[in-house]
């Protein structure tokens, strides 16, 4: 299996009503690289500061991370984000935002990278998105992330992106944002006019709904008793989808739906803890046990 | 099979961003008799004024609806309710209720009724909900409905009630005010402690949650791709879900799922066209049909 990521490597300072958390190894290439980590190798394109510890490599390598397309800058520091959790979680408010290294970050492939079967663009500007994808030699699933300020500023530009991958992941109130459609089974049939042969769009807790030009699959979120930090959700999503997907190469239906179960199933077990706590500590047989008992409590008969 | 439900009869006027309609068959007990409908006969017990029409009566009947139990005050007039969706049909305003002859209507059932295996007892005060129950002889599963009204007014008779059925069916905005839990899944187990072995939270367009002491269960929407109107979906919801418990008699872990998934496919019909318009045109094939569909779109292999 090959998968990549290209996308944020951060330091998260996190408030939620369960507690907080200073400055801890985030952004969504983080998020990613571990959840996909349960199912194979990841390959992971970012750039850092000269204050991100060594032992954050160290916990990264150690779960199969190759961090070759890491960029250091020596004398930079490293993206900080800071936010905190509302009403049930079900609000986020971003108290500040640093790019720093981020801002002028190019990211060059290492020559390693470049025959990548699957890659995921996590949310950056489009053409940056663009930019690495033209790196990759002859991609074979290749789906991306965006956000309400690129639909919002650089609307064309996302425009070409989508005429190029597979597959896009969304956010709920971003779909209707990008198609102006006046509801999410609406939403997702425009955005495969865009071009993307497969649209995700997801709910937070009330799950994901995936389009192909075949039919509408809605899945709901696993049940969590107790949401501690929804910081990562959508990126540890993303990451168990592709991971299942590079390591199952099943790109029809059925195999896609099992991928979106995988994403749903970790996506839960990383927000039981604040930050990517539980999804350090989790093990790939964790992950298979709650896939299937997911699948048991949606077979019915 | 015998199920009986116990709820309101009315006329509704309805205006959605689709259109709209004035002075229409609705009411909680007519939507859920329709739902029901496709799987068996339903006893009716309900109250309507002397302009209630005898065409209604027809259409009911000639769904094997029985309507014995439904009273009628003939110099008074029908229950009428009156509202208006916005925001993509999230948003509900009631603009008029007018109670007429529901106001002092105390069910009485006919000796026909009182053996009934199934019981349903729709939205209405639990003091009344209580007053059908003791009617029936030895019921074998007893579901109820309630609002935030009666949780906000008569907490302690609704609290009373919950000790006597066997599955409350709630909204979810309503399951939080009535537990103060700070999210569904916390909400749903609490109200398995007040009494009842079952608790269905709804949620709308995202679906439901199934309680019972041993699980919880997620089941997602059956995407609708245009919504015409949303009235009655919960009710309808009720409807199919009890309808195929009393047909199939499988309280069971596993029937009880396969019941809620009837549920959601007859709410998903209702909602594609105004009023009862939908449930009244579809035919048992149609509702089974839907239902396998919705097993194999849930099916993950």
């Amino acid at each position: 299996m090959s998968l990549l990521v290209a996308g944020s490597v951060a330091f998260d300072s996190i408030k939620t009503p369960a507690g907080q958390l200073h400055d801890t190894l985030g952004g969504a290439a983080v998020y990613f690289s571990l959840a996909a980590s349960f199912h194979g190798p990841v390959r992971l394109v970012g750039v850092v500061g000269g204050d991100f510890p060594e032992e954050n490599r160290r916990l990264l390598a150690r779960r199969g991370i190759d961090l070759a397309g890491l960029e250091t800058v020596a004398g930079g520091k490293t993206f900080r984000w800071a936010g905190e959790y509302f009403d049930n979680m079900n609000r986020r408010e971003t108290l500040s935002v640093e790019l720093n290294v981020l801002k002028d970050f190019q990211p060059k492939l290492p020559a390693t990278f470049r025959d990548t079967e699957f890659v995921f663009l996590a949310n950056s500007a489009p053409r940056t998105q663009m930019s690495v994808l033209e790196q990759v030699r002859s991609p074979r699933f290749v789906m991306a992330d965006t956000m309400d300020l690129w639909i919002q500023t650089q609307r064309q530009d996302l425009l070409d992106l989508l005429e190029r991958i597979d597959g896009l992941v969304i956010n709920d109130s971003e779909a209707l944002l990008l198609t102006g459609a006046g509801n999410l089974v609406e939403a997702g049939k425009e955005i495969l006019d865009l071009g993307p042969g497969r649209a995700i769009i997801k709910k937070g807790e009330n799950g994901a709904m995936l389009f192909t030009r075949e039919q509408v699959v809605p899945l709901p979120a696993f049940p969590v008793h107790d949401v501690k930090d929804p910081t990562g959700a959508g990126d540890s999503f993303a990451g168990g989808l592709m991971g299942y997907l590079a390591r199952s190469k099943r790109l029809d239906g059925a195999g896609f739906k099992a991928a979106l179960a995988h994403g749903a199933v970790v996506a839960s077990l990383c927000v039981e803890e604040f930050g990517v706590r539980r999804l350090l500590e989790a093990e790939a047989g964790e992950v298979e046990h709650r896939f299937q008992r997911f699948c048991e409590l949606l077979r019915i008969e």
